[in-house]
């Protein structure tokens, strides 16, 4: 294992010290493992509480402030925060107004995200949840019934992280939310494994002349495994099966977005991008936005995924609206 | 070699379609691999262009907006661009206050950034260039004489094109650049080699044990090689020779950057972030502002640089200034 750490039990605390170090404007909790926006509270701002495994940097933590979450729960490295994290997250973000969780469909989130919200209600406390479960893939998985969830969750974070900036009720930042979900899909692929540092040892072996087709975020199997193949062999790949499963013609168009999942640059990111363009103009769908980089990453695991959302005008102006967090700024 | 890739030759080419099709924003010649900032020229103002060889995204391209570049030229990956090339970006950005160029030492690079400047002298436009020789790493290299150009490129680009879009002259915002490259010093570490599209295997080998302090950014040998150890000592073998280059101490301290080389996730540049601080806090360096991220690549390299800048009140509100780029964007 050929990493810049110290200590492997320590990898999640002392990159929450670099985080807390690098960015003044957030506030880390490093005993309770929680990122907050800084600053008071907003009186009757809708809270967003999202959290999950380390390992998948910038997500969540990166995506605290403006426009985006209040707090992110961060669990050891691919293992889900626990109930007491995420319920003293919960009270701590609640400006009167109620709390949604924004939760990625891995079993262990999806429990310690309810076991929360059961003791914050008991407490009197407002709050819903969205279940993002975008990933194409497989239909069950290792970690998941259902769906895994997946790249969509940026897009949720953000577009829903808008929704309560602009004053709207929980019911509506929670319906916008399903929207997203509603509305978005992904799929994964691994050119190599990521190695979880308390392990120390690859997840998974794939040999140098294959690909993992419909990988997930923590190195789950995806749905086949095949020879490597040119970029756009690889992003038709990609995208047939998230064009088989939902309509994206028609409306305003596509939120279109390629991310890096930790070990493949940004030069192979763009050009990927480029050939999700030639194949969604050939699908017909129209491209409204974009978001190419690595915004949830598998450790160093090489390969990216492919997400799209269907948009409307309403998701467009919550997606331009001003954002001002470690990861994801732009407006402001 | 495994890589989201069609042909190796049509690499560069096909990232550009991709980053024109992801920031509209930008004007990307494809023809002729320049990228441009996006709408008229504003008069008056100094143009910025900079470039060298791709592989190392987002630098330059990235970098190209409101408040840094008006035009990066790509060469081929760790190519360096040609002298055309250059003058015709040169031109297409003179807004009647002249050019900077922004060159990295790399002995192609220099050159063909130094025949382009001599040319648009002979057509009247008055041309600057600033050298960036911020590697402690090795006196000399395979591809430069004296100090090699790495991390400081990305503080240079971003404090001289302040200062530009201020409306300095172009001797001011040569003079600021200037203060920038005397007062920053970098130093890198690779934990894997990379492999160049065209050739197809590794540049290096690199056994599994090993770690190559003071690597360059295209592979190029660095100082030492040296057993895999934990990221604190990491730190140190980085930050001592460039604390022992230039006094540091003083002032309103420095602008920290911990850049990654491309392959390694974010999660271990905040853990190293952490452990820069903490060498600076143990050497008495006040921190002023702070970068982390993988802003200048090496393809895939796993590994991190580490760029210290003095700065003073002047480079830090320039620091701070908007600015709106595909790859740094705050203020605005």
């Amino acid at each position: 294992m050929k990493k810049l750490i110290n200590d492997p039990a320590d990898v999640v605390s002392e990159a929450l010290l670099g985080m807390a170090a690098a960015h003044p404007e957030l506030r880390v909790d490093q005993q309770h493992k929680i990122i907050y926006r800084g600053g008071a509270l907003k009186a009757g701002k809708v809270g967003l509480v999202s959290g999950g495994g380390s390992g998948h940097e910038p997500l969540h933590g990166g995506f605290v402030g403006l426009g985006m979450l209040d707090a992110a729960c961060a669990g050891e490295v691919f293992t889900s925060p626990v109930p007491d994290q995420i319920l003293r997250a919960t009270r701590a973000v609640d400006a009167g107004a109620g709390v949604l969780h924004i939760v990625k469909n891995y079993a262990g989130d999806v429990m310690s995200f309810e076991i929360a919200a059961e003791l914050a209600a008991e407490s009197g406390l407002q709050v819903r949840s969205v279940l993002i479960a975008d990933d194409v893939a497989v239909p069950n998985s290792r970690h998941a019934a259902g769906r895994r969830g997946v790249g969509l969750t940026v897009l949720v974070e953000k577009i829903a992280g808008a929704a309560a900036e602009q004053g709207r009720s929980l019911t509506e930042v929670a319906k916008v939310a399903g929207k997203v979900t509603a509305g978005g899909r992904s799929m994964g692929v691994a050119l190599t494994s990521c190695t979880v540092p308390a392990v120390g040892r690859p997840t998974f072996e794939l040999p140098d002349t294959n690909i993992e087709m419909g990988i997930g975020i923590h190195g789950e199997p995806g749905r086949r495994r095949l020879p490597l193949a040119p970029a756009a062999q690889v992003a038709e790949y990609l995208l047939d099966p998230i064009l088989a499963d939902l309509d994206f013609t028609g409306g305003p168009g596509v939120i279109a977005f390629v991310n890096g999942m930790g070990g493949t640059p940004l030069i192979e990111l763009y050009l990927m991008y480029h050939e999700v363009t030639t194949i969604l103009a050939r699908a017909g769908v129209r491209l409204a936005r974009s978001l190419v980089g690595s915004y949830l990453t598998s450790l160093e695991m090489a390969g990216c995924s492919v997400t799209l959302l269907r948009a409307d005008h309403d998701l467009l102006q919550l997606w331009d609206a001003p954002v001002r967090t470690p990861a994801l700024r732009w407006g402001v």
